[in-house]
C-alpha cells in the first residue's frame, strides 16, 4: 500500500543540472501538468490553480526577462556575474512549468463568506503548494529533473505582458525542468520524532 | 511512468463518511505521517512543518475541544444544532492528523534573509499544503477515508495547551480520518484547458 506513492516522492529532490537532451514528449509534459491542476484539489473545489508551461524558445524568452529584471535591481557587477551563472543554469533546461493563484476566485469566496475571508489567500497557496509537489514529483518520476523558483513578484508584469495572461493570474512560483545532468546532493534531516508526535 | 502515482492522486477524495473499525494499524498510519513529514520538501530545507496524530479519546478530545470553542460563537441553537451533527461525523473517526508550521523557524528565516522576510511564511503554507496532500493521499491509499478542516484559529489556544505543544507551532489544518463508510459524492472540473497553458 501507498509504496509506489512514497517510492515517487522520496525520489523526488531539487536538481539544479539540467539539460535540454530529454526523451520524454512534450505532449507527456502538458498531460503531466494538465492532470495535475485538474485532480489536486482546492478548498471548496474552488479550482483556484493555474499553470503555463513554456518550452523551447518561450522557456528562454522567461529566463531572458528574469535575468533583466534581476539586473535592474543588481547591487554590484560581481554579484550579477553570480545570478547570470545561476538564471543560464535554469535556462540551460528543456521548460518551465509556471504556477498562478486565480484572485478572481479568491476574491469571490472571500465576498461569498466573509468569515473565512483572511482565510482564502491561505487555502490557495497551500493548494498551489500541493500543485507544485504534484508536477515536480511526476516530472522526477517521469526521468526529468527540477527545482522550484520564487522569482515573483519581479517578474510578474513581464510575465503576464509577455504571453497575455489575465491579469488575475497571481504567479506564486516557477519550475524549471529538463534531463538530469546532476544528481542532487546529500540531503540532511532533522529527528522525525521532533517533528511528529502521537497520543493515544 | 508516474502511473501509480498519479493513481493515488486520482482517487484520493473528501470523504466524509468515517468509521472506527479501520484494517490498518496505529503504527502503519504513524509511519505514513512520519514519511511524508521527512519527505515533503520546504524551502531552503527549513523543515518548518510539524504533525500531530491523534488516536481514540485523544481524537475524541480534539473534537469535544473544537465543539466547545463553536459553542461559544454559536449564533443560534439551531445553528449550532447543525454545527453539533458536522463535528460528530469527524469524531466518528478513527483519528485526526494536526498539521503545523513551526513559526520560530519561519521567523530565523526572516531574520536571516530579510529580502524574502515577507515569503517565508507564504512559503510555509506552501509546504504545509503539500504535506496536507501527501498524508491524505497516502491514507486513502492505504484504504482510509479522510478530510481536510480548518477550525483553526478557533481551536488553536486549546490544542497546543491540551498535548503541552510548543507555543511556536500554528497550526493550519486538521484531518480527521477512519474507515470509509460512503464514497465521496460527483466532483465537477472546470474545462482544464481555461486553467492549463502551453506555448512554444
Amino acid at each position: 500500500m501507498a509504496a509506489e506513492f512514497f517510492e515517487a516522492l522520496k525520489s523526488r529532490r531539487s536538481i539544479y543540472g539540467i539539460g535540454k537532451e530529454i526523451s520524454v514528449d512534450e505532449a507527456q509534459i502538458q498531460q503531466i501538468v494538465e492532470d495535475a491542476v485538474k485532480y489536486t484539489p482546492t478548498s471548496f473545489n474552488s479550482q483556484t490553480s493555474r499553470a503555463v508551461v513554456l518550452f523551447g524558445e518561450q522557456h528562454d524568452k522567461l529566463w531572458d526577462l528574469t535575468l533583466g529584471e534581476l539586473k535592474k535591481v543588481a547591487v554590484s557587477e560581481e554579484a550579477f556575474a553570480a545570478t547570470t551563472d545561476k538564471i543560464n543554469s535554469f535556462k540551460s533546461g528543456y521548460g518551465t512549468v509556471l504556477f498562478f493563484e486565480d484572485q478572481d476566485i479568491v476574491q469571490n469566496l472571500q465576498n461569498q463568506f466573509a468569515l473565512y475571508a483572511d482565510n482564502f489567500p491561505i487555502w490557495a497557496d497551500q493548494s498551489s503548494g500541493m500543485l507544485q509537489l504534484v508536477v515536480w514529483t511526476a516530472l522526477h518520476d517521469a526521468g526529468l529533473g527540477a527545482t522550484l523558483q520564487h522569482y515573483n513578484p519581479l517578474i510578474d508584469a513581464g510575465v503576464q505582458q509577455t504571453w497575455n495572461l489575465p491579469t488575475s493570474w497571481k504567479l506564486r512560483a516557477q519550475m524549471p525542468f529538463g534531463s538530469r545532468l546532476a544528481e542532487a546532493g546529500e540531503k540532511t534531516f532533522q529527528p522525525v520524532e521532533e517533528r511528529v508526535k502521537v497520543f493515544k
